[in-house]
């Protein structure tokens, strides 16, 4: 029987400060980190500068590894709700870059089901995480930036989906 | 002494459901809708089909009239934090078509600050904000549509801190 063919995935962790993102090949037993890295805007820009900055360097990610669909998780208001609304905001603009390229597939996942799915405990602790990050990517060595991380934790949910 | 010269004003009321908007002219003592409308997605549609609609026809309206500045509803938690969450979001999409036009300047206006400009009180209800409208656009026929008369009071707003 042929394997299952693989799927290029985006898993991105929205924020206005920071965007993680991660590219990914999953599906059946493959997940294979292609490229990861996170977006990094600057307090002393204008907001609007900071969306123009998450716009073009999604879209260069996109422009290079045409992925067939994004996972992208879900706003909680785990922080303050002020913080909640700016990014929700700054998602709606990534949003904005995907909705351009209606061959991607958006899916969204709140951060209780991309623990469940990475750790199989849906309230895993952070370190948690990315202890079995280092399980699952073995022996690729992972990044050290935390929305990095989160954004591989994201396409690794979405792959985790696909089998 | 030559009158100070009219700025073309966009007035944005951010939403997933309905976009209100507004085209204004307005500066010196001149405060004239140009052109306002509303956008209306539909439930049957999917979330990414909605921000589609929405940034088309955000472009074509800025596409039309070239506003120098956008004044844009900043979010309250008036309603759900979910309801918040989400309209933050279709507000993100909307400001990333915003970002690419960077000779558009973005201000945004809080519920309050709007309620006081256009009423000289800052809790005051729907009613008197309608009511106030109606004699400041005087005699245009004002619209029936709740979002494209807020979109009037936003960019009415913007225009007053021209003055």
């Amino acid at each position: 029987m042929p394997s299952m063919s693989a799927h290029v995935v985006l898993g991105i962790d929205p924020g206005y400060d920071r965007v993680g993102w991660c590219i990914a090949r999953g599906g059946g037993k493959i997940f294979e980190i292609i490229e990861s890295g996170q977006i990094q805007t600057s307090k002393t820009q204008s907001v609007m500068d900071r969306y123009r900055q998450i716009q073009r360097e999604i879209a260069q990610v996109i422009e290079k590894h045409h992925p067939e669909a994004c996972a992208i998780e879900s706003i909680y208001f785990s922080v303050s709700a002020k913080t909640a609304i700016r990014v929700a905001e700054a998602k709606g603009v990534i949003l904005g870059v995907l909705a351009q390229h209606s061959e991607i597939e958006i899916c969204e996942y709140s951060p209780p089901e991309i623990k469940l799915a990475v750790t199989g405990n849906g309230s895993a602790t952070k370190k948690e995480i990315e202890k079995m990050l280092h399980i699952l990517t073995n022996p690729i060595k992972l990044p050290k930036l935390d929305d990095e991380l989160d954004a591989i934790a994201i396409a690794y949910t979405h792959v985790m989906r696909l089998r």
